[in-house]
């Protein structure tokens, strides 16, 4: 059933999040959905939560459920439209909103961290924004990679040919932390340092997204 | 000067506006200066006008002022935030926005094609948000990668092995078409052909991004 938190009642709930981003689909690869089991196990381990896109397929809803089962606290937010093909059923809390843009902002507000899982375009999408905004100094949250496979050595690969190529500079190649297990990306928590050289905006519009 | 056009009159003018993601900073191989500036020729030549981001900066600078200089359109759409970095002189038309959002929305709203050059976190942000919202039904225009010294591999990879992991399915990684030169990528436009297994989502709220 989906919920309505008031910000204030959210906020008192919601101060150790983590968002996740992956994919909304199982892998033929066991080793990817078993690291999205594993990461929902190790997270609320530490203490954490979890805030996600929603919905309780494929590796998304296996980082949920085993948050969930670990007695981690779970807020998922949803488009309406997606609620047909990423599954409404509702693990912990559900938030419904209208739009991408809504979800996104909204678990940006929430989070304290962001950990990406191998995904299709939309989780690297989602990645690669967060990521953007940290350059940007929308926030200065950890950023981190859960590598399972090598899943993203060709981002790390196409990282090196932009700093290379002049178009990634300073250390905002550093914003984004790779780990091997999801273990160390737990921990990459709270060892994370934000990159000292990023932009210094002042993104005086209420909604700088 | 930042003039804000009327819907109509932007709309008589951009009919045919193509959206260019690119580095705002120039590169130390040519390769990539050069690509921006015979991709703004090759475009105007070819009766389309751009939208892009704004500035006068790197590729961004170079791909305007070509299509300029050529008797192409330009329209700038640029954050207040980030003038400061990107440079706010204009080239051909600028519109002054709040939001990051603001501006990828009303770059999807002119554009009829989306074109991505090398760039950093952001241009590939930008490439994988477009690319997310083709495979999301929110539009069905064509996205191009100009991949100048093949420095989109990378990403080509990664999206091979999303594919072989199942988080991609279908036609959906056939949504970005690569092209080796800017006269590839803007005979691209018209040859493209979007793909046909896409989600058939229905956005009923005004705002889906
Ligand atoms: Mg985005």
């Amino acid at each position: 059933m989906p919920t309505s938190p008031s910000t204030t009642e959210a906020n008192q709930k919601d101060s150790k999040l983590v968002c996740v981003f992956c994919a909304s689909r199982d892998s033929p690869d066991q080793a990817y959905n078993e690291a999205a089991n594993s990461l929902g196990r190790e997270l609320a381990k530490a203490g954490y939560g979890l805030v996600y896109g929603g919905g309780s397929c494929g590796l998304m809803g296996r980082v949920a459920r085993s948050v969930h089962e670990n007695n981690g606290d779970v807020l998922g937010i949803t488009p309406h439209a997606l609620t047909s093909i990423e599954g409404a059923t509702g693990i912990g809390r559900t938030l419904l909103v209208d739009s991408m843009h809504d979800r996104k902002s909204m678990m940006n507000d929430y989070a304290m961290a962001f950990i990406a899982l191998p995904g299709g375009f939309g989780t690297l999408e989602e990645l690669l924004e967060i990521t953007t905004w940290s350059m940007l100094s929308i926030h200065s949250k950890p950023v981190i990679v859960l590598n399972t496979n090598g899943y993203y050595n060709a981002l790390r690969d196409l990282t090196k040919n932009a700093v290379k190529a002049g178009f990634i500079h300073g250390d905002n190649s550093e914003i984004i932390v790779y780990c091997d297990t999801p273990q160390e990306a737990v921990a990459a928590i709270t060892k994370y340092s934000t990159p000292k050289n990023r932009y210094d905006l002042n993104w005086t519009s209420p909604q700088p997204m």
